[in-house]
């Protein structure tokens, strides 16, 4: 895609933003469809709702702040679909507040241990291959 | 602009490091302007000065890091202008440290909760359109 | 690259996510190859182990997730090779867990304070000019 790869070497950075009652579920599932490679972050967020306003000695502020865990990864193109999939199978309860999931691109990747890049440094060194279920 | 997408329908997302006690100016700025999906995170930083270097038993570190807060936030193309002056509106005092907005592609969007994707994914379920003021 | 910028003014985000104990040094080594507009986060992560598994009550469990510092800097193209070598020579012991560095692709870049776009944002006030080393 940049720097003459091939168009099979893509890669991207999925985030998630989900519950943290969630995520134990959330990293079972990644795990399960073979993604191991992540990194948690403690966030707050709130969504879309524009309603929840309060007027607080006059401040009119935006309420309902809630805890979430940021979730990201670095994938070889063919496992996006599998970490959403993961994801939503993990984080979804059905109410509102389940999270979302975003999709950037990612042009280069490195191992700092080997040196190694791109898609070479996502493919864990305990593995000869691993493909999508 | 990816996967066929029209392009009226390209999203990004939009990053700001401020300082934590603008935060609350921030958050109004941006909901005001009609933006409330939004993801904050406690960071550290240093700006780019260079000088600031101290010299504490023979070691050269580099010092000045402070406390800082990271509102991140996925909008489609439309909102980024919008985005970016309420939060310069909100965060700027005028003085070094006021921080920095930085802009990414940004190709997929999920909500968890529906499965809705991309810009209908960054619609509130509360609102039936939105257009920027 | 976009909005009609010459190709020269590319921008990127460089992620890292680094040992704890190796932040100093990391922070050094960017400092001295004159990269100082940096934030810092406190993150969680596992590597690309699959074993890691263990049956605790009948739960399927991935474990061994570790204490991580991510490193986020944008930077303008020329760069980027130099970050990573400075990361690389900070991070570095050798064992598995050193990290991993992420470059993504950065369209727009805004100082707050000055409203200054771009690798004009990027630019320390102090300095007139500054090229890779
Ligand atoms: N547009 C957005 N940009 C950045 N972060 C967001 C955005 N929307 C939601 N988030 C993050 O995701 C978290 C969960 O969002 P939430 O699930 O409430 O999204 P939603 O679109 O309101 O969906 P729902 O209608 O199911 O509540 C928020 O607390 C926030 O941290
Ligand atoms: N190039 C950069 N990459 C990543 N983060 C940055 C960068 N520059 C600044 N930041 C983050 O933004 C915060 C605020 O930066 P700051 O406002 O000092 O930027 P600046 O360019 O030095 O502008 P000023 O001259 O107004 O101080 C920093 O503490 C850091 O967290
Ligand atoms: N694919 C990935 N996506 C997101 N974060 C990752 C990924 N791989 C690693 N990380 C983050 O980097 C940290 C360090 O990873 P680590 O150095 O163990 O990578 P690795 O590929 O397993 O290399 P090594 O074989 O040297 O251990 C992890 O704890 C995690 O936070
Ligand atoms: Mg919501
Ligand atoms: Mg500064
Ligand atoms: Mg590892």
């Amino acid at each position: 895609m940049h720097f003459g790869r091939k168009k099979g070497d893509a890669m991207k950075l999925v985030t998630a933003v989900v519950r943290p009652e969630r995520v134990q579920q959330v990293k079972e599932a990644l795990f399960q469809a073979g993604i191991s490679g992540i990194t948690l972050s403690r966030v707050s967020g709130h969504g879309g709702e524009q309603e929840i306003v309060e007027h607080y000695r006059g401040t009119r502020v935006m309420v309902e702040f809630r805890d979430k865990v940021e979730i990201r990864m670095a994938l070889s193109e063919p496992f996006v679909q599998v970490a959403i999939d993961a994801i939503c199978k993990g984080a979804r309860t059905g109410e509102v507040g389940d999270g979302k999931i975003f999709v950037q691109p990612l042009e280069q990747v490195y191992r700092i241990r080997t040196g190694e890049r791109d898609t070479a440094a996502l493919t864990p060194v305990t593995e000869t291959k691993l493909t999508p279920v």
